[in-house]
């Protein structure tokens, strides 16, 4: 079992290895912007959602191992197929990522302008440049989607507000709302 | 003195209005998605910056009254200039709103697909619409040049991910990473 945050290119490699029978893939929806040992939390799982995806040839006892494996860590298995997990984690972690990279580096010298909202909103630039750069090449296909989708509300926004366009302002505000608040809801 | 988020429009105002010497625009850098007296916090402001912009009418006495009052609450007064108080509030505050928005709504039902990080950064979407409305059209200018120069390092970096190019990816990331190092150390 691995544990990266892209699933397909791992499966479809794992189905052509020897001994592709044993294997699982594995992602825990855990973490934090830090890695390394010096960041070891050994309540790191508990109560995450941890997603599971067989092969074609991962067999039920390698399925079963696996389940009980993330059962012990205190999360919760999910299983799922590869590339519905890398098609939903491209919007929810992949992009997201991303984004807090470009608010990053997008302010110069932010200084005192630098309030709570954009220590959030950049929190996550922190995390580790290799992994990041290898998650992205590993689900380029959907991170672009989602990214390029994201990147055209953006730009329907921007002109909204620069025609002074006060319903579609409002709109895209309160879409945004509404789903945050199904999400909060969902807790 | 009001304590809007976008600091010009208002002191242009208050310098055309009778009595705009007893008048300063302020905005304290502190608050939440949250409003509405049930989310009253009496330490709200300790600690916080409390951006202060004088009109060219305001009197000596009422920037010294202004500024015991944001001592008063516990906060910092920072005396600028309200353009520069919009085009850098622009940045770290008004577009990181918008983009907090427009991830939120971009993924329909993200259920178990919705971790932390997700979480993180859809947070300030739940804020008010009607406030953040008016606050994108009081800034619209400064919010739409930030939001294309963004959109369009986030088109380079879809651009860089679709031909693989893993040096553009990782540098965009690095800068991110670098920049966010820089507000850790400033706190």
């Amino acid at each position: 079992m691995d544990t990266g945050s892209a699933k397909r290119v791992v499966v479809d490699a794992m189905s052509m290895l020897p001994g592709a029978s044993r294997m699982v893939g594995g992602h825990p929806l855990a973490g934090s912007e830090h890695s390394g040992p010096a960041f070891a939390d050994r309540a790191l799982f508990h109560g995450r959602t941890f997603f599971l995806c067989a092969t074609p040839e991962s067999t039920a006892e390698a399925r079963e191992r696996a389940d009980g494996l993330v059962r012990g860590l205190g999360a919760q298995p999910l299983w799922v197929e590869a590339a519905d997990h890398d098609r939903m984690l491209a919007a929810t972690s992949h992009l997201p990522q991303i984004v807090a990279s470009l608010l990053a580096a997008s302010v110069e010298s932010p200084g005192p302008y630098a309030g709570p909202a954009f220590r959030d909103m950049t929190r996550l630039a922190g995390s580790d440049p290799s992994i990041w750069r290898d998650i992205l090449l590993a689900n380029a296909h959907d991170v672009v989607r989602a990214g390029r989708s994201y990147g055209q509300a953006l730009s329907s926004l921007l002109d909204a507000i620069e025609a002074e366009d006060v319903a579609s302002i409002e709109g895209a505000i309160l879409s945004g709302q509404r789903a945050r608040e199904l999400l909060e809801a969902a807790t």
